[in-house]
């Protein structure tokens, strides 16, 4: 457990796994526990990172944004993130649900776009320090079925699909070994299979959950 | 010298110093002796970079912008500026003029700010690899002399002073002191002084910039 009060959760996983509905899932229920809750997300969670992440989002018609400069702007939204929010936050006892983090870093920068794994992780030490989430949920779900969740959600919307989810099945296929392999390394990570039903999803996510809450153990 | 054809020189100093005016003049003596010239500056000199800089500049009357996420910020700014702009530009024989590089940043957020002087060199290593300026000239003139003309320039146009240039006297006097010891230990700084007459200035450079030019030393 890290040095706060609150504990710090993150959700991991591919496009259209659902994280959003699932964060909102856990954040009623352990409000309902009489937990304080705190809902946030990366890139982003403050003002500061939120302009990083609208400009990391954002397509340049005239210029390439460098994978160098896009994981220097992950780390400064994330910086931010941890001292503006998180920190304060965790100090005060609550407890932070954050949707995506480092590992959606490693995953994406680094096995997604092949970005130096050992950079990534001397960025890490570097913006995070001792800090870990207690838990990580990762959302494992076939790259196939989120991919086509978040079409199917993207046409719905009306929305435009943005720079990351125009990339190719390839690139979210290493996404997906990326998790895979932390899920494997990382004793904080919970694998929750969320290719099955709604129901069965938050059953697993509360199973995982209750331990945490040192009054239901 | 770098692996490029062209030659990276770059112009650092503190507030008021004079290095936009003599940039301008450096730029226009090496267009008349037939070189081909690119004047840019730090932070910025792309449109992403730019849009990185605006961030940095800009009061956030909600939120403190942490040290860690300035300094992120910077050198994220610098790497789209060198992969974008500035290797391009050396590579096709352009002699690239830019106002400020990383040792603004060693003397602004490192000796100016305390951050991890160690840090900032580990970043430099990561975005700028072997590449170095071939030559950095260095505006030497006393704070004061410089903090003077710096607010009677924003006074005279009626500029909103930015955050940097509201900074207290002793940190321009730390930030002196780290251009005095990056001058003292890298062979590629030329000291000028900035306190003369513009004309002095201006022949102390040329003189320095000579032996760069082949056909003329």
């Amino acid at each position: 457990m890290n040095q706060y009060c609150g504990r710090f959760i993150t959700f991991e996983g591919g496009e259209g796994v659902g994280k959003s509905t699932n964060i909102r899932f856990v954040a009623e229920w352990l409000q309902q526990q009489g937990v304080d809750v705190l809902v946030t997300r990366e890139p982003g969670g403050t003002d500061i990172a939120e302009t990083i992440r609208n400009q990391l989002l954002k397509a340049h018609h005239q210029e390439t944004m460098s994978d160098m400069t896009e994981l220097l702007l992950v780390f400064a939204a994330r910086a931010q993130h941890l001292e503006a929010l998180i920190k304060p936050a965790l100090a005060q006892g609550q407890w932070v649900l954050c949707d995506r983090f480092t590992d959606s870093t490693i995953a994406y920068q680094g096995f997604g776009r092949g970005l130096s794994l050992e950079l990534i992780q001397q960025l890490k030490t570097l913006v995070q320090q001792q800090l870990e989430p207690d838990c990580t949920f990762w959302l494992d779900a076939p790259v196939s079925v989120g991919m086509a969740r978040a079409r199917g959600r993207a046409a719905t919307a009306g929305e435009a699909i943005d720079r990351f989810e125009t990339e190719q099945q390839a690139f979210f296929e290493r996404v997906y070994r990326g998790f895979a392999q932390l899920a494997a390394s990382e004793s904080r990570f919970r694998r929750i299979d969320a290719s099955v039903s709604l129901d069965q999803v938050q059953s697993a996510l509360l199973a995982a959950l209750t331990p945490l809450l040192p009054e239901l153990s």
